[in-house]
C-alpha cells in the first residue's frame, strides 16, 4: 500500500501539536501509551541509555531485526527521536531536566523507587515544572508485597486469572497470544495523562498519572469478574469457549473447510435456520446450563457443511455470524483495504510495512510523519532519528 | 473491602470534573468510552430509548440481573445518567439537542448513517455546538463491503486473524474469552476524544474522532502483524502456544499440583536452574525453530515437581515466572488487596461489587461517586439514577 501523506497534511492541526513528551520507558507498556501520542502529534523524544539503548532494541520477534534494533522496537518506537542519556551521570542527568523544563509530560516505566534513586521522582519533576504531566506505568502498583515482581505480560495474564478464562474446559488455562496487558496499561495511561493536560488548560497545573499492569489486568476482566464478585458462581470454560458466563450458541466452530465464529443468537432460531431439530426445539432455560450439550450438536451440525453455505444461510437470517479469517485472508478482503490500516515507514534508507493508529481525527487516517527537529538540535550525543516520512 | 470515600474527597479536582458527555452509544466499546470519562470526573448523561433503554439491560452474564437491568448493563454504566429520549419523535430530539448545545462530548456507535439520519450527524451537531468533540465507534469504518456488518467483539476476533493466533497448533482458532477488542476500541476512543479536548483547550474548535472495531482489532496486533508484514513468515501456534513468534519457553506449563508461566528466559539458563541437563545444553540458534521439542522438555520436567518448588528456584534466578491463579486465589493474595481495586457501587438500595478505574490520580485511586444533578433536573422523562455512592 502507498503512503497517503495528503491525508496526514489535510489534518490541519493534529490534536497535540506543539505537546512534548519525554518517554523514559523500556519494552511495551510505557512506550505504546508515548506512540500514541506521537501518533496524535505530540513531540515524543525517548531518552535511552547510551550503551545499549532501550532494552527493547534487542527483544526480537521471529529473530526478525530492522537497521540497528529489532523490528519490534521500530514498530513500537515510530514518531518518536531518541536522545540518548545516562541518568545515573549527574551532567546528563541535568540535560535531562533541562528537557524537563520544557516538556509537558514525562512517562516512565521503571520499578518503584528507581525515579526517586535517580532524583527524578515527582516531587522533583513537578518543582522543576510545575505544569507537567507525570505518568508512570509498574506492574502492581508503588506499594503492597507485589511491588518489586518482574511486570510482564503473560505474567500479569497468568496471576490476574485471565488465563483460566480462555481455552476450553480440558486444556491448560490458556493465555491470549498478545500483550493485551501492555497495550491496555498503555492505554488506560494516555487516557489518565490527557485528562491531566484537560485540566491543565483550566487549572494551569501538572498532575501525576499512575496505572499498573496488574489494575489493567483486572480492568480487562471487568465484566466476568463482577459477575463472579456477585455471586456469579465460578467461571466455568466448557467447550468451544468465547465466554465463561455467556450462554449457547457463543464461540468458535469448524466446518467442512474452515471455522465459523457465532456470537449470541437465540438456539432455537439458529436450529431452524440450519436445519436442525434438536437445536430448534431446545428449551430457553438450558440454553446457558446446557450448553457444552448445545455447543456439541452445534458442532457436529456445522462440520457437515463449507463454511461459505452457512455463512449464507445465517447471514440471511441476520444472525451474528463471521467467518475465520487469518493475516493472509484478511489482508486480502475489500473490506480491509478499505480501512487503509497499513503504512510505509523508513529509517536509515530502509522501509518498513505496519499498522496505522487506529484512532480517525476528523475525518483522516493518521500515517507517521517526520519527527521535527526544533528539539532535537538542541540535544547531544542522541542517537540517529530512526523514523522518518518519505 | 470497603468504601474509601475519603480517597475521592482527596483529589481535589477530578481530571475532567465539569466536562459533560451525552453518551447515545449501547453495549460495550461506547459505553466503556464513556465509563472511563465518567471515572475520571466528567458528568455522562446516557441517552436511551424510552422503551426498554440501552440493548445492553437485557444481555445477561450468568443471567444475571441487578434490580432493573442485567448486571452487565450495571457494570458498565456506573457513574452515568440517565435520559429518556426517543431519537425518532422531532420534539424529543429537539430536546437532546439542546442537551448536545451544553455538551462537551458525543459518544455514539450506531452503524454507519443512522446519526445523519436521526439528524445527529457531524455537520449538524457541529453547527449546533462548534465547540463539540463528535466521537464514534463503528465495526468497520463509514466506507467500504463491510460497513453493515455487525460489529461484536467475538466477530472481530474471528474477522481479524486474532482468533488464530492463541490456542496451540492442534486446537481450532482460540479466541480470548474476554470482549478484548470492545474494550480496546473503547480505550482508544477516549483518547481520540481527550486529544481534541486538549486541541479544544488551545483552538477554542471541536472536532470528530471515528474509531471501528476492526481498527482497533488491528492494532491489538500491531506487534506480530507488523512481523508477518515484514516477511516474518506465517504465524505457528506450536505447543504451550502464548507467542507465534516469541522462542522457547515463553507459555504456561503444568507442574505436579497447578500451572506456571514462563515469559522470555534463555533456555540454557532455564535448563541450569530446574536442573535438566538436556535444556542447558540446547543450542541458542535452536530456541526459536525447535521450540516445541524444547517446550515439550520443559513440560515433562516441571510436571514432576510441585509450583511452588520451582517458583523458588526460578525466582532465585531472576527468572520472569509466576504462577497461574484464578479469581478465589487472586482475591486472596495480600498483593492483590494491596491493590484496593475492588469497589462496591449502590443502585436503588441494592449494592454490588465491582472493580475500579486501572486510573489512578496525583496517587489516588478512583471510586465511583454519586451523580450530580445539576443538568438532570432540567430532564423530561429521565429515567432514575441507577448508580449512587453511599
Amino acid at each position: 500500500m502507498e503512503l497517503h501523506e495528503d491525508a496526514v497534511a489535510s489534518v490541519e492541526a493534529l490534536p497535540l501539536d506543539g505537546i512534548v513528551v519525554l518517554d523514559l520507558s523500556q519494552f511495551l507498556a510505557g512506550p505504546s501509551c508515548a506512540l500514541r501520542l506521537a501518533d496524535l502529534g505530540a513531540k515524543v523524544i525517548k531518552v535511552e541509555r547510551p550503551a545499549g539503548g532501550d532494552t527493547g532494541r534487542s527483544l526480537e520477534l521471529a529473530g526478525q531485526r530492522f537497521g540497528d534494533a529489532s523490528a519490534l522496537f521500530h514498530t513500537i518506537n515510530r514518531n518518536k527521536q531518541s536522545y540518548a542519556a545516562d541518568l545515573k551521570d549527574p551532567t546528563e542527568r541535568a540535560r535531562v531536566e533541562a528537557l524537563v523544563r520544557r516538556a509537558d509530560v514525562v512517562v516512565h516505566n521503571f520499578r518503584p523507587g528507581v525515579m526517586d534513586r535517580l532524583g527524578l521522582g515527582y516531587e522533583r519533576i513537578a518543582e522543576l515544572n510545575p505544569r507537567i504531566v507525570y505518568a508512570g506505568v509498574s506492574g502492581y502498583g508503588d506499594t503492597g508485597p507485589w511491588r518489586d515482581r518482574p511486570g510482564q505480560d503473560l505474567l500479569l495474564q497468568a496471576l490476574s486469572g485471565m488465563a483460566t478464562l480462555s481455552g476450553d474446559r480440558d486444556q491448560p488455562p490458556m493465555p491470549a497470544a498478545l500483550a493485551i496487558v501492555d497495550m491496555t496499561a498503555g492505554a488506560q495511561l494516555a487516557i489518565g495523562i490527557l485528562s491531566l493536560l484537560v485540566r491543565r488548560g483550566v487549572t494551569g497545573r501538572g498532575g501525576r498519572v499512575d496505572v499498573s499492569l496488574l489494575d489493567a489486568a483486572v480492568d480487562l476482566q471487568f465484566e466476568p469478574l463482577t459477575v463472579f464478585l456477585n455471586g456469579g458462581g465460578a467461571p466455568e470454560r466448557g467447550v468451544r469457549n468465547a465466554n465463561v458466563y455467556l450462554p449457547a450458541p457463543y464461540g468458535i466452530y469448524d466446518t467442512a473447510d474452515g471455522h465459523l465464529a457465532l456470537a449470541m443468537m437465540p438456539v432455537d432460531t439458529l436450529g431452524e435456520v440450519i436445519g436442525n431439530a434438536r437445536l430448534a426445539a431446545w428449551p430457553s432455560d438450558q440454553w446457558l446450563g446446557e450448553r457444552d450439550a448445545i455447543k456439541a450438536e452445534v458442532a457436529g451440525h456445522l462440520a457437515t457443511g463449507t463454511s461459505e453455505y452457512w455463512l449464507g444461510l445465517l447471514e440471511a437470517a441476520g444472525l451474528w455470524v463471521a467467518p475465520v479469517l487469518d493475516w493472509p485472508a484478511l489482508l486480502d478482503q475489500p473490506g480491509f483495504k478499505a480501512l487503509d490500516a497499513i503504512q510505509t515507514i523508513h529509517s536509515g534508507g530502509e522501509t518498513m510495512r505496519t499498522t496505522s493508529s487506529p484512532i480517525r481525527i476528523d475525518g483522516h487516517r493518521l500515517k507517521a510523519r517526520a519527527p521535527r527537529r526544533g528539539l532535537a538540535k538542541a540535544m547531544r550525543g542522541s542517537m540517529p532519528n530512526w523514523v522518518s516520512r518519505r
